[in-house]
């Protein structure tokens, strides 16, 4: 990080150390050993990104609001996290979090580095589909370096599932559903996606990036019109509007009792929250993977997240992968 | 690639199909619109590189030996494959080929590309392990795009072993043997490493790199001491020199045709070519993974390719990975 940046960050802290009031101008230059007009130039840059400081001639700087920005120093201020976020990169705009993600990792990127940011321009579902993520929404990736085999990768993704869902249920009024794998809905329309990708060797995971987008935020008149029968946003869904900085640090909070979860109790631990959610099971579905389709009745979820469906004449198929449809009146 | 290379890789197309006849200064300076000083220059780069080219001031240039390099040129002049080395990119020093492969097939690299190098400088095993690699072995990485899952990926590593054995069978004298999962020995021991590293969806491989070493032509006093008694060369067991091209491009049309096989079909026929070199089946094997040690009867390989132990309590182990000890005179 630059030194101009880090006196800025330095600037951001005080003022936040001392909320609602007025520091001096000569103060925070003494404190930082630097002029006046830098001093004022950190402000100003802090007001470009957001920020409304007040400022009298005769008292000093106060930090009125701070903007709802997943910024790095707005994350650490508050963050209740052992390993995720010790490393926080945030863009204004890049092609996709998992994607820097990834190049990070490749630089060795300590594990529970957090890639976050405001937009995503080329944003990317399962198997390359296109995502759409604009502003008002949380768009990130975490990096994770599990002692773990390749094959557990899909366990991830149910990890960021039931912390997305539990997040959910704790900060809004609506009720998440969990869709088969790792779809959350709520009535019956998408309000999140998650695409985990790994770099391995045949028997060890080297890393694996998480990269997790939830519609908050968004208006749903600003969704692509194809998409507007399938998705939602969680302001929509619920009429509230909850602060991003609030949801993200929740989330990552959730995500992280999840994933140590995982490594000390066991896959089992994660699909019992998971089916405290879930709507898939129980249900007539229709499942597409592979260019290959089957219907039959949704029975349960085995250790390795994989759907046992019943065909209507008695085999049961286990589906690794795949998209479902629920045979109900919503979906 | 540069104009000049180019031109230099065209005088030694020229000089390849006129083998052993000599063709003109001036009849390459025309063919290739450029001075007679810039076709003596290729000249003396390629005899930098090793080839032998008479000159004679009356007759002109003749190419009288070639020398035993994976120049794409020397591959490509030769190779009968359709898909494995449509690309080469050859290297004289790496710190190892997978990494670069894998920083090619980031960059869209075909499916088949081939990257080649005289000598690793810091070639991997698995885990991470140092892997000793001379300019006198065969050191390459292919890559492949196969639309699997990411639970298939060590069928490659069959996929590979295989073929290696089947080429050593093919080119020498030896007789190769297979150790679970991918070790090739002869006279118990290892003549060659596998690694196979991707980059994956949950559910869909995006790129597979297969590492393949070969010790070859290495005398076993350039060994580091304490490989000695665990690693030969191919040419210390059988006392022949194979030429490194004849070699590789044998490798690649055998690595080719099990590859295909692999997806035409399926693994089963991989394991039965396999099993035509096993010496782990039928033996009693000490198996160490993840810090456990396990010791027992190897009965099979499943069609995962996972190791069927039979503990002496009559209980079955499959075995997904690990190091094999055969408990026999030899190992």
């Amino acid at each position: 990080m630059s030194q101009t940046s880090k006196r800025k960050q330095r600037v951001l802290r005080i003022l936040h150390k001392n909320r609602d009031q007025y520091i001096s101008g000569q103060e925070l230059s003494d404190r930082l050993e630097v002029s006046r007009t830098a001093v004022w130039k950190y402000i100003q840059s802090l007001r470009e990104q957001g920020y409304v400081i007040d400022s009298s001639s005769r008292l000093g700087y106060c930090l009125v609001k701070a903007p709802d920005i997943l910024s790095p120093e707005e994350i650490k201020k508050d963050l209740k996290t052992d390993l995720l976020g010790c490393e926080v990169i945030y863009q204004e705009e890049v092609k996709s979090t998992n994607s820097l993600a990834k190049s990070e990792a490749r630089q060795e990127a300590e594990e529970g580095t957090v890639i976050v940011a405001k937009e995503q321009v080329g944003g990317k579902g399962r198997l390359g589909r296109e995502y759409f993520c604009p502003p008002g929404g949380i768009w990130f990736s975490v990096i994770l370096r599990p002692n773990m085999k390749p094959d557990s990768a899909s366990q991830f993704s149910f990890v960021a599932v039931v912390a997305l869902a539990k997040t959910i249920d704790e900060l809004t009024d609506s009720v998440p559903e969990i869709k088969w794998p790792n779809d959350v809905l709520i009535n019956g329309k998408k309000v999140s996606g998650i695409l985990t990708e790994m770099s391995a060797e045949i028997d060890q995971i080297d890393y694996l990036v998480l990269g997790i987008g939830v519609n908050l935020n968004i208006a749903v008149d600003e969704f692509p019109s194809d998409l507007k029968n399938k998705a939602t946003s969680i302001q929509e869904e619920s009429g509230q509007q909850i602060p991003k900085l609030n949801f993200f640090l929740s989330l990552l909070e959730q995500l992280e009792e999840e994933y140590f979860k995982l490594q000390t109790e066991g896959f089992e631990k994660i699909i019992e929250g998971w089916k405290e959610y879930n709507i898939t099971l129980g249900n007539e579905v229709t499942v597409t993977s592979n260019n290959e389709v089957l219907t039959g009745q949704a029975v349960d979820v085995d250790n390795k997240g994989r759907l046992l469906v019943e065909l209507p004449n008695g085999t049961m198929k286990k589906v690794v992968a795949g998209d479902v449809t629920l045979n109900t009146e919503y979906n």
